[in-house]
Order: structure tokens, then C-alpha cells, then sequence
């Protein structure tokens, strides 16, 4: 059994990846910061869909690949936020709501005719890895949700205020996130923690997250470069 | 598109593979004549334990490889169904409960000590299937639930009948599948016809369908086999 110390040092290396989050990559900086134009604004919403899009199938391949049916019953939970059920939306219509907010049709967000092979890529990866890797390691690279509340918090006050042109009817997606996502997040981490015990599974987890923030940083690239100022 | 007479004479054929259900096989005809011993029930019991546990994974191997939120977000109740729920129990705590009423502790089920080599990879076969194969194929697979609630009230009967030592209460499993199986096996049959248009594409999902009923034929020759008279 670890020490305490061995969990909290562990924690503390999961968390120094803070400085990998995509909240420093410049087109962020840029948005949160009220410089983009609509057409880039219209440019990050419908390629982050396909990220939105593939995360049910992402937490599913880790539902499959885990034998563990209580981490199963809390982990589906997830899916059922983001496909939404029968009665109520989930978190792809509240992004396609974002995307009509920001002037997007569902269809063209939908049909992925502004997808970018970069995101496209980084978002399969994504889903690949969370296939193939030891359902803990995929566990653990959700866990850049830890650091997603200040991002949302700080996206949503610079949506209002520095653009007014996007409905704020719209902005239910980063607003749902502010509680869902400390919720799993904290769930992902206690996961994490009972499960990696020995200093090799810890790396590998904090390698995981490390690959998500990778993810997450060459979808801004993708996007950021094909839509310059 | 298809006629109604293509659809028509691919469920025909779908169905027809009744023919080669396990209902057939000599240990559920055993089963059902009441001719099976304590240690043979037990033995039955706890290996098919090991197929119901993969259920929910088997499911969220289809979740995951399927684009179709429509499918995915009726999909979704197999496992809520199976797995449970934190407010009650699915259909491995009933499978549980029916170990006990024949005389198995939850631990022994669980453990799997009883597990014979055969149902391992018999059930390995159809998760490796539904991770690997085509989504559509992979519903197709499950329509062994066409063929169910026949058994399930036959064996209820039987059960009831032949095995008094069996305390009824722990046949839950057999009458929740008694309408669930129904309304699964019309969801996944709406899928594959929709789906599968092309004779290539129907006789694919026909070859799943027969795929699985030789999954679940070779996990009844095992047991027949490991627990004789």
C-alpha cells in the first residue's frame, strides 16, 4: 500500500499538468480575450463538435473495456449527459444549440463540411487510445476536466461580454459543464487513485493525461491555423 | 430500396435460425424435462454467469462503434438494464440472486472457480466480435432475443415444476427478461433492417445471427460435457 504521501505526490503530478491545458494555447488566449472574429468563433464550434460527437463513443470503449461494474454504473452517466435520453437533451444538442447561436446551421455542424483533417485526427486519437489502452489509463486522461471549470467559468464572461452577437441561450453547454464536470472529474480521480498504486501505473496515468492535453492543444492548432485573424 | 418482399424473406431468414437456438441443445432439453441434478443446475448456474457479466461490455463495444445517437441513446438501456443503477439492481445482481437460490454464494460465482475453459472463450468470442466487427453486425448478433422468451417461459415452467429446492424468488432474472427480450429484439430488428439493405450486408447479419447461436450452443457443450449425469 502506498503512503499517503505516494497519493498526494501522484495527485500533484496529475495536476502540474495543468501548465499542458489547452487554456494557454494562443486561440484561446485570443477568444478569452474578445479578439476573434465571428468566422473564427463559427470555425472552432463546428470542428469542436466532432471532439463533442465522439466523446459518448469514447466512454463507451472505456465502459467496455472495464470489468468493474460500480466504476460501469457511475461512468455511464457520462453518456447519458452527452447523447442525452428520450425525454431531454444532452451535451451534443446543447452544442448544436451553440452552433445555431454562433450562426450555424445543425446541418452543416452535423455533416462535418468544416472539418479539419487535424482535428479530425487528434479527435481519433482520442477515441483510439480510450479503445485500446488499459481502461485506468483512459480513465486518467479524462481527467483534464479537472482543470476544464476555470476554462468554462472564464469562457462564459467573455462570451458575454465580448460578444454580444452570440445568443446567450446558446452558452447551456459551458454552463452544464461548471457542475458535470468537477462531478466526474473527482469520480475519475478517486478511480485513478485506488486503482494506480505502483510508481510505473502512476506514470502511465500522467502520461495519459499528458496525451489528452496533446489532444486538446493540436485541435487549437488545427483550428488556428485554418482560421487566421 | 429494398421491396417489402426483400425485407420480408430477410427476416424470414433471420428467424429461421431459430433452428439452431440453444433451446435445442441436450442440456436445455434436459433442463426443461426436469431431468437435470442439483450439481448440473449449479454447474449451469455458475458458468453462465460469466456470459451475463460480459453483457453490459458487449453492449458498450456496440456503443462505441456506432455513430448513430439515435441508436445509441435506445442502446444505452441494455446496460442501465444489466449493469443496474445506484438506485437498484440489474439483471447480473438477479443473476446473482439465482445462484443463491441454487445453493451458490455470491463469492463463488463471482470468482469464477467454477468457470470452465470452453464458456470463457465461448463468451470472449462474442465481446471480441462486438468490439471488432461491424456495429450493425453486432445487433444483428443479439437477435438470439427473438428466439428467447420461449425458452424463458418454458424454463420458468420447468423450474417451477421440476426443481422445487429452487426458491422461486430467485427467478427474477427469467421473468424480467420475459419482456424485456421482446422489446430489445424489435428495437434491434428495426436496426438491422433499416441497416442492412444490400444482399451482402443481409446475409452478413444472418451470418452474426448464426455466429451466435454457435456462441451459445458451444457454451451449453461445455457445461454438458464438465457436469455429466
Amino acid at each position: 500500500m502506498p503512503t499517503l504521501t505516494d497519493t498526494d505526490s501522484f495527485v500533484a503530478a496529475l495536476r502540474a499538468q495543468a501548465r499542458r491545458y489547452h487554456d494557454q494555447h494562443p486561440f484561446h488566449v485570443e477568444m478569452n480575450a474578445g479578439r476573434l472574429s465571428r468566422r473564427q468563433i463559427q470555425g472552432w464550434v463546428a470542428n469542436r463538435f466532432y471532439y463533442q460527437e465522439n466523446i459518448p463513443r469514447k466512454d463507451a470503449a472505456i465502459l467496455a473495456n472495464c470489468p468493474d461494474r460500480e466504476v460501469r454504473r457511475r461512468w455511464i452517466r457520462r453518456i447519458l449527459d452527452h447523447d442525452g435520453t428520450a425525454g431531454e437533451g444532452g451535451g451534443i444538442d446543447a452544442w448544436l444549440r451553440l452552433g445555431e447561436a454562433v450562426g450555424l446551421s445543425r446541418e452543416e455542424v452535423c455533416d462535418g463540411q468544416h472539418l479539419l483533417p487535424g482535428v479530425r485526427f487528434a479527435v481519433d486519437a482520442y477515441v483510439t487510445f480510450a479503445r485500446t489502452r488499459p481502461w485506468v489509463e483512459a480513465v486518467a486522461s479524462s481527467l483534464t476536466e479537472l482543470f476544464a471549470p476555470d476554462l468554462m467559468a472564464e469562457r462564459l464572461a467573455a462570451f458575454e461580454r465580448y460578444y454580444p452577437w452570440i445568443d446567450r441561450a446558446g452558452l447551456g453547454y459551458f454552463r452544464a459543464r461548471l457542475t458535470q464536470a468537477p462531478r466526474d472529474s473527482e469520480h475519475a480521480l478517486r478511480v485513478v487513485t485506488e486503482h494506480c498504486r505502483s510508481a510505473e501505473e502512476q506514470a502511465r496515468a500522467v502520461a495519459a493525461l499528458s496525451f489528452k492535453c496533446d489532444v486538446l492543444w493540436s485541435i487549437l492548432d488545427a483550428i488556428d491555423h485554418a482560421y487566421p485573424d
